[in-house]
């Protein structure tokens, strides 16, 4: 069996299950907790290489579904692999494409093997098996690469959550076994991520961990949730799901999500997040500060000359007003989308990069609690 | 009568009627020959601030109409005026808004004191005046000012040239005498530039730049080209028109145009472009080499993992393929506008900086020939 990446915890806080450690990958050191910024179809949307350098995440996500069927395996390979593609040089993790097939996709037809189903794109017929989409994120030169999972939706029908699980299971073992063989074979020196399911059973994300623990995964996310269920439920199913995966692997909890459940999850100790939260608000003007959100469009930010968040270090703040980003927002501008996706990211990552040295000071609740506080002060005039 | 911008003529080519010279506005010296980017609405399209700043552009056009009808002039005061607005710190002239009310506007009214129209975005009720887009461009705070014209389409009736062309002159008188009053007032030490108008007429063209040039403007613009009219007849019209102009203070061709037309002008003597083909053309995926156009959707660039122009020096030659951009444009990913839009403005703006490093040279009809020849050679594979 081939080495795992390297992953260390270097402080866990006394309190709560918090802790703060670091991932190596290929690409260079993932120190968590830390979110990954969205690039789903190659590219964090508005945002170039170079912002990317300057905003400083520890590890992008792509996305597996989206980059098969567009610009594909082959023409990924003769571009130099997703690194080139996205110009950008850090770890990144591609999610496997199981949730996008689930959701996105027309046509499926799901059995043992894998799932057949047409692209949204362009209706071609396409087909994922464990081993495929695998191979995929290999030939992609990704960092850290995610296991095919059954996704349900949510509410599952509960008499299928114990069949989809097993299912979800099997389909990691053969891929764990088709990631070995592609990194004995070389060229390729990235991790593979396990996928804990389960809906929100715990009897059954408990068995689903227990088999997925007995296999040597670099990491352990929790899928199936952030699927459109009420908070506390999700804040509840974090807490109880968190434990049950290794405490001595990367803990990726996938699709989330608020300031809130990502301050919750670190408090459970989950490692990793992702979310097109940042990115996809700020298409529609909703952007995250200190002290909530602003809706951008409001009419009451049109006069405002100060910056989105007073305290902010990122670049938009440095320099546009909320009345200027209003005035390019209700112009359809596209900088708009640009300055609010920048500062949304940094938000994100500054809040994430804050929790870190938190934990490290051994002040995580405190810090927790006046990022909360803050939050609910709501932006001022 | 207060002072005028100062404007110096560093060199003058031996063989062409290029010239090398600094106009000096409130924010900065503006170095021509010059191309400005278009940022209508108070942003060039998908260019933050700072992207701007590493460009480097010697100035940046904003349109009056569409900022007088949103944020508007009050709105404007408030957000801190137009450099705040746009996050540029740099020289900013604004066009005048007298081409969009004629092109853009609905239900417009004309007469000697100005035109009345409803918004294109709300459709409420505006009037210009030759004074009140005075007014709005000094209350903006803009360096150089542009007098509101009477413009006419390509082809124009024969007969209406003569009328509109007087108009534009009395319109130009008032405009004069309201900036001398704003800047004696105080708060303002922009420039106002007088527009040449008269279609393809000669005689006309001659007798208002005559009128114009006894009046003393910062400088002096032609107008109503690049309405349609074929190359060979825009080329003609900017032969004779150019020399109309005063030569000792700076002249600016206005909304012009392709790589070949900057370079036929410079020739001529112009000193000042805007055009907002590098940026509308980022958009519609059409990039500018100094090999000629490359239409990025096109499939022959899939695979191809060569930057858009192997010379270039911008940022994103220095991280992207071909393939890549290609891959971005397809998706509709906000990232290719970003990516497409500083190619294509760095390709103008070192065009241009390259003319004028030509002209200090004694080279400037090498430095025309060459860069004409390289862009008929088309872009290789």
């Amino acid at each position: 069996m081939t080495a795992l990446l390297p992953f260390s915890i270097t402080r866990e806080d006394r309190v709560t299950s918090a802790r703060a450690a670091s991932l190596t990958t290929p690409h260079g050191v993932v120190e968590t907790p830390a979110f990954m910024p969205v690039g789903t179809c190659g590219t964090v949307k508005g945002v170039a290489g170079w912002e990317l350098d300057r905003l400083g995440p520890q590890m992008v996500l792509a996305n597996t579904y989206h980059l098969v069927l567009r610009p594909g395996v082959e023409r990924m390979i003769r571009l130099g692999g997703i690194h080139r593609l996205m110009g950008w040089g850090g770890p990144i993790l591609t999610d496997s494409g199981g949730y996008q097939v689930f959701s996105l996709a027309a046509r499926r037809v799901l059995d043992e093997d894998g799932v057949v189903f047409q692209s949204h794109v362009d209706g071609s017929a396409h087909s994922f098996s464990p081993e495929s989409v695998v191979d995929a994120q290999v030939d992609f030169g990704v960092d850290v690469a995610m296991v095919l999972d059954d996704c349900l939706p949510f509410p599952a029908e509960p008499r299928s959550v114990g069949p989809s699980v097993d299912r979800t299971i099997r389909w990691a073992q053969r891929a764990l076994i088709r990631a070995e063989e592609r990194r004995e074979a070389g060229g390729w020196a990235g991790g593979l991520f396990a996928i804990q399911q389960g809906s929100v059973n715990p009897d059954i994300r408990r068995r689903c961990s227990d088999h997925l623990a007995s296999m040597a995964f670099d990491g352990y996310a929790i899928g199936g949730l952030a699927v459109g269920e009420p908070t506390e439920v999700l804040h509840e199913a974090v807490d109880f799901s968190v434990p049950m995966l290794p405490a001595q692997r990367p803990r990726y909890l996938m699709g989330v999500g608020y300031p809130e459940d990502l301050l919750h999850a670190v408090a459970c100790g989950v490692d990793l997040f992702d979310c097109v939260l940042p990115t996809r608000s700020a298409r529609t003007g909703k952007v995250f500060t200190s002290r909530g959100e602003v809706v951008i469009k409001n009419a009451r930010w049109a006069d405002d000359d100060s910056p989105l968040d007073p305290g902010c270090g990122c670049p938009t703040c440095a320099r546009y007003s909320k009345g200027a980003l209003r005035h390019f927002f209700i112009s359809k501008e596209a900088t708009s989308v640009v300055l609010l996706t920048l500062h949304n990211l940094y938000y994100f990552l500054s809040l994430m990069r804050g929790a870190r040295e938190a934990i490290m000071a051994g002040r995580y609740g405190e810090y927790r609690e006046r990022m909360q506080s803050n939050r609910e002060l709501g932006p001022g005039e």
